[in-house]
């Protein structure tokens, strides 16, 4: 870890994306999910679960107008298991007095307003800002004196807070509130939600830390380690870095503090549990300085590593960057999806044991792969190696756009790689994956995620430091930046990711010396970069980055030119799951087939080897397969069509088994589509990987 | 349905099993299995889950000699669920009060004395007899005036007795009382049991039907049905029958009796479930006569459609036994494993919709096979068709013996048919799924009931009508009959499942006139079957069987030879799993894959079709193949070498993801071993599929 190579994201004001691709994406966001998410908030979405969110801020507030007459008295008809995903008796009638919705229904507030702001750095809106503000003052409403603000135990009583830290995601509720408030004071200066946030987190202060007479308790559900540590550094306050930093060096020592808390889930009281295991699921089975292996629930997993990333950075803790590397490894060489998408198993939405990648059965949800993709940017901005870029991309281009439709309406929490709607209607064991996207979830966590990160997309594709700027990824816009002491404007141009060309064009008043750095792509040849730089550039490659070196004057451009091959992938054998079969890419894109495009029975198809396969440069003849531009899905994308073969279909007279016959086989073209516009043409089958004879 | 096809099974008695196969696993059921059960049931096994079958009668027996002193007052821990499942504090210690263990607990007796039973049929054992008869002294200690005999709710408080139908399995209890009773009546002629069991049916019977004032309830696991028909058969005694009727008639009509039960498993107040789907665990989400899909619970399944065909033949209702023949279609059709198994999904152990035949994941409850067998040879009592005599052989030679060691001393209750180790270790959804067999099972049904089965196997061999003498399966026995007023020998000598001659010989004083029937076997070719009999006898084929019909004299001999390929076997392509995948069997067993034999990595072998497949004459070269003579096991068996391709194992460095490059592969000589013998060599992998190029 070298402090020269550190690097930070821009102010979002500074950067206008201009992206074909990404700005497409940002305006569905702020033009449909971000009005839909606030309708939802407040429970006014007729066929989708309600929120409750705003709701309980005003209950918690005492913000409630008139007193509905329900006509009969009322029980909270969960309140046994302590209000934990409670619903009231006419789902649309909640009371004036009680707590709806699961224990971090406040979040559903703090990520739509982090979306808001985001939305706000390209586009003004002040009637949006005008609800922006009118619902701070309701959250603010809520608060207590002391600084507390959680509306589930505000409502339903303070003398349970933070005595159920492992399952009752308060302190999950702070970090998002932390990231909401941050990010709408640095979009308007508005700082009334950033001072409650403040206060909300002097108060968790004063509460949790090693000194005596504080609880030595941290988050169940990580967010906070990150969040407080943007805290600190648009506040400065270390304070909030050092609470970070306590959180995540606590965790997991023994005695386990999650062992001293009363309550399991849903407030059952809690049984001896000696299971070494018992809190892998969290994170918390052992200190992170020894954490080796990417454990337990995915999204908190990638949450926890960020906020790791981002302490490693700040205190220069070396040990620590040491366990981010190993667990980064531990993610990308045992645990990831073609799909750059994360967690194997439905069994606590977490990460299966290594090579374990079931593709029907796969969770891999959505917010796994944000946060994966926000763990990558932070160590990319401790070290600019291309492997982070690359695993950044593919989450980005793949499960992460895949969790919305097209159109910007609807939603995949899971995303399998291997669909049979049958299978998900009729297996319980495949309950969990949707052949279907959903208008919203009660437990709502991965529509808002995808609108914060889409809006706030800048962040990925770039870094700065003194000395260099950073293009992780190649996301058209116009990028203002102060460089030796005058404004220079760059501007990115790229048609990602349906061609590998993009240039960079300098504008600026004086020359002035700098690096500009290029991430290679994994997917392209290096051999066949073609680079174009103004004379007296130097050029140099470290780490997967090309940099570009030298006196910079107006009008300058650099070019450069990756070429796209369609790449035929296999994975590691130990992938049980996709032995005998590939996977089709191009750029960052991983293609899928469907049902749509290849009718039913995909799993009777495959590609034959002696096809494809280039005998004598490897890769394959990419004269057999066509790239071709289609818009039939409602806007612009490449498919592939590849030489297949399919068995001739099963007839339904056949017996369940009989002797081994030749299939009777013909050739088809098959049509790949991007994985992440799978599922908008209705349901249907869909594979990632093919079978290969 | 034809009267004059009805056939039925001989009394034990009157067969002696010298079958080499079958003996041997006669012999291990009666000096390992036994003895062992009879331990367990008294908590006597130090490594495995306490049964408490025989506290529970002593304890409702109030038959408890001295009250331990446990030093602490004692609330039951989980009474709060009704017991069910209870342990007390100390599992070696249960007190002298509470009930423990599975509502259904009482049933691990009479699973057991129904073994006991049989096995007295062919080793009179006076100390075995002995201990048997003062075990039915305690059980019929705990029996009420009124004939109730179920422990669970004699100690926990009669008032809640019969009023939960669905999942308190006292009727369960009845049928399995009534199984051992009738069976240790029949081999000793004692009727004590057989009293407090015609008792218990009586008071059942007040409380049942669709008179006024009785409950029209009905199981919610089926078993009472098929007993209550066998107490009628051994009794005469027409209302056994009518109560048996009954409960398949009542079951699933609308409104659901299950409704309007006050608690749903568990003891947790019944919620308002208007969910179409809610009885298709039990069978009784529509009346039998409507049902025509196998579904829910496969064990359960399986009894109920026995007691439906026991109630067909005897009441001649002919749209019951359609419905017979329909759910046959659907489990042989569509939800059969390879191996005899049926219920694909460890949800609810149940069948899995149509062709979901997973193998990794697979339930394939033992006792499912087992109710497999049971049906099929009722099906056969009704009419002789092969179909029915060949899945019950599958069922019988592979999952139902897979599911015992081969020392007799651990069982499977789930067969799968892949495994890798790893997985059932770290993979919560292959938990069911144990990479070893293990000693006992709280829930004990798989072990009593191979036991059973096992033990009266000659009932699934032979059955007889007054015309005919029918052989289903081909294991060797003497059996005597009384033919036209004479005892007549008929002895089979057979050397299944390794070679496919069979002979019977006659031995009578007077001439006979009379017919044998004997099964084609599916794996056979009717083409090439050697045919030799007696002189004067006549010949002809119906629905699968061989008939040989005429004037039979001592000393005459039919002998037939059936041809033994291998065959290399495919499963219908619309179960997704098996695609591009083989099985090999050989007669009635099919094989499998240990890693004992093939090292690790199973998923990386396979065989290629253009080695194997016979271009001219179909099925596979047999020149190619071994079928080699073991005894390695512990016992004689057949193992097959094929000749398969490896590819070369997986390299550690390798990335998760990297470009197609052709396989190296090497020749292998793959070893498979009867799937019934899987996994008496230690832990491994498992495949009965392998994949075919």
């Amino acid at each position: 870890m070298k402090k020269e190579n550190f690097s930070a994201p821009l102010d979002l004001k500074n950067v206008k994306i201009t992206d074909n691709f990404w700005f497409r994406e940002m305006e569905l966001v702020r033009k449909e999910v971000i009005p839909y998410q606030w309708d939802a908030l407040n429970d006014r979405i007729p066929d989708a679960a309600p929120s409750y969110c705003m709701h309980n801020f005003r209950v918690a507030g005492k913000m409630m107008k008139e007193k509905r007459d329900s006509g009969a008295s009322y029980v909270p008809p969960a309140y046994s298991y302590r209000g934990f995903n409670a619903v009231p008796p006419n789902p649309r009638e909640p009371d004036d007095e009680h707590f709806y919705g699961f224990v971090f229904q406040d979040t559903d507030f703090s990520k739509w307003i982090e979306a808001v702001a985001y939305s706000l750095t390209w586009h003004k809106d002040e009637k949006l800002m005008q609800i922006a503000d009118e619902a701070i003052d309701v959250v603010c409403a809520a608060q207590h004196d002391s600084g507390y603000l959680d509306t589930y135990y505000i409502i339903n009583g303070m003398d349970k807070a933070f005595t159920e830290l492992k399952d009752h995601h308060e302190l999950y509720c702070l970090g998002h509130l932390v990231e909401g408030a941050v990010a709408y004071y640095q979009a308007t200066g508005k700082d009334k939600l950033l001072k409650a946030a403040c206060r909300f987190a002097d108060y968790v202060d004063s509460i949790f830390g090693t000194q005596d007479g504080k609880k030595k308790g941290y988050p169940g559900h990580e967010i906070a380690e990150m969040a407080l540590v943007r805290l600190y550094e648009v506040t400065g306050e270390k304070k909030y870095l050092d609470l970070s930093r306590y959180f995540i060096l606590e965790r997991g020592k023994q005695p386990y503090y999650f062992d001293t808390e009363e309550f399991d889930f849903g407030g059952v009281p809690k049984q001896k549990n000696n299971d070494p295991n018992r809190y892998v699921y969290y994170q918390a089975h052992k200190p992170v300085y020894e954490q080796d292996e990417a454990v337990g629930h995915a999204v908190r997993a990638g949450y926890l590593y960020c906020g790791m990333a981002d302490v490693a950075r700040l205190t220069q803790d070396e040990k620590l960057y040491d366990s981010c590397v190993r667990l980064w490894n531990s993610i990308v060489k045992e645990k990831l999806y073609i799909t750059g998408g994360m967690g194997g198993t439905k069994e606590g939405e977490a990460f299966s044991f290594p090579y374990d990648l079931p593709n029907d059965e796969a969770y891999s949800e959505t917010c796994a792969a944000i946060s994966l993709a926000f763990f990558a940017r932070r160590m990319l901005e401790i070290e600019p190696k291309s492997e982070y870029g690359d695993v950044m991309e593919l989450a980005l281009y793949n499960t992460v756009l895949a969790g919305m439709a097209l159109d910007g309406k609807s939603f995949f929490y899971v995303n399998p790689l291997s669909v049979f709607p049958e299978a998900c209607h009729k297996d319980q064991r495949k309950w969990h994956v949707k052949s279907i996207r959903q208008k919203w979830f009660g437990c709502a966590c991965c529509p808002p995620n995808i609108a914060r990160i889409v809006t706030s997309i800048a962040n990925y594709a770039y870094t700065q430091n003194d000395n260099t700027l950073f293009t992780h990824l190649y996301i058209g816009g116009e990028i203002k930046s102060v460089i030796d002491k005058q404004q220079v404007i760059c501007t990115l141009s790229s048609d990602m990711p349906w061609n590998g060309n993009v240039s960079m064009k300098i504008s600026c008043q004086d020359d002035f010396s700098y690096t500009f750095a290029f991430r290679i792509p994994k997917w392209t040849c290096k051999k066949t970069i073609k680079i174009n730089i103004p004379q007296g550039i130097s050029q140099k490659e470290e780490n997967g980055y090309l940099y570009f070196q030298g006196k910079w004057k107006n009008t300058d451009e650099i070019t450069l030119s990756f070429e796209m091959p369609v790449r035929m992938v296999k994975a590691n054998d130990k992938v049980r799951e996709d032995v005998n079969k590939v996977a089709f890419t191009r750029g960052p894109v991983t293609y899928c087939l469907e049902q749509a495009d290849n009718g039913e029975n995909l799993h009777l198809v495959y590609v034959q080897q002696s096809d494809l396969y280039d005998k004598e440069n490897g890769g394959i003849l990419q004269d057999k397969v066509k790239v071709l531009e289609d818009d039939t899905l409602g806007h612009r994308l490449n498919k592939l069509v590849i030489p297949g073969k399919r068995q001739k279909n099963a007839d339904s007279q056949q017996n369940l088994y009989e002797d081994f016959v030749p299939q009777e086989v013909c050739n088809v073209d098959l049509v790949f589509v991007p994985y992440y516009a799978w599922n908008n043409r209705g349901e249907g089958e869909m594979d990632v990987f093919v079978a290969i004879k």
